[in-house]
């Protein structure tokens, strides 16, 4: 059976992964770029950008390992775009570009859906109004024996989590107070018990968290 | 200047310090001794229990630092008892038996003084009803040139760091979600600013994060 896995989570000292304030010219709020500069350091992160140079350490293997396997995404409309209720027009296309960097099909969780959107390098946003459940079996369906990749944001990943539907999360905490925002633990209470975890701090700074359904 | 220290602090995941309930039987109510565990298993903590054995790696060795140098003690009510409101009596004496492992005066915050109670060994609690900085200007006093910590619990240490009036704060992130009771970050939004932060992980599998004022 396809694993559903959790990837590059970054969280603060708070348990925000994300801030206050989402719009256009700030993906992540008031956070601005402070829960990913480990991520932007990394060799991975470069290449992504069609640049060289970056780490290559422990981050980075890390961060390379978010492709491996992964058949299909499955995003909430937060993750998608600043835009909340009824789509004004179907101009928006995701803040990743022409060729965004998943190459698979990706299923955007949204009350409002729209027409698929095909893009290029393989990535094709479906927008539906599902159930987590429901969203997991399209997902798996469209992933064949790949494993399927909950790429958040924090909304999304707490449904499924509470769900107990993941097997893989990858949680790196930020050691900073981002005091507001959307929180990843609320509800969660007891997690830990259905999971193997490791933890390591690397040069950067941040810790990761390694979850595994045992 | 002496310095004003937090040490041995664990948070769960979710940032609570403490769960909900507190009772006699329960000083961390549902959290039970969950934050605790890779402290119990030190050899300092077997030590401090008249026992032998316990762990002497970097958990024992981070442990032990939270007396070295410190003349007195502030905590809040919460940690000193399970109490709440005017004392029924004066019978209680804390959690710690008769000889405390403070072995300095201990300024136990309340709106409810008492008159001050010496224990063997050194410790000697003295209740008072006071602003942060009026406590530290007491505790100082009585530390001569040594340090003052601030024992917890989290209510009391976050007002420390809400006040600025830390300056070595060690906090032990545990990998569990609590869900519910008192969280330690709250308010607290952008502390990371004012000082430099150091993380290990060790494996036990808690996360030791050190803040200094620079």
């Amino acid at each position: 059976m396809s694993r559903v896995r959790v990837h590059n989570f970054a969280v603060s000292l708070d348990g925000f992964a994300t801030g206050e304030g989402q719009s256009l010219d700030a993906p992540f709020g008031h956070a601005g770029d402070r829960l990913h500069q480990w991520f932007f350091a990394t060799r991975t992160f470069h290449a992504m950008q069609g640049k060289t140079g970056g780490g290559a350490g422990v981050d980075d293997a890390v961060v390379r390992t978010w492709n491996a396997g992964i058949g299909a995404e499955i995003m909430g409309r937060n993750k998608f775009g600043p835009q909340r209720g009824p789509w004004q027009n179907h101009e928006w296309t995701g803040w990743w570009g022409p060729n965004p960097p998943f190459h698979t099909p990706v299923f955007v969780l949204t009350h409002h859906p729209r027409p698929a959107l095909e893009m290029e390098g393989g990535t094709t946003f479906h927008f539906i109004d599902a159930t987590p459940e429901e969203a997991l079996r399209q997902a798996r369906e469209a992933a064949g024996d790949l494993d399927v990749r909950i790429g958040g944001g924090p909304s999304i990943v707490r449904q499924f989590l509470a769900a107990d539907l993941i097997d893989h999360l990858h949680v790196v905490i930020v050691p900073i107070v981002l005091g507001r925002g959307e929180r990843l633990w609320d509800g969660l209470e007891g997690l830990e018990e259905r999971f193997q975890i490791e933890s390591v701090t690397t040069p950067s700074g941040v810790t990761h968290m390694t979850f595994t359904r045992p």
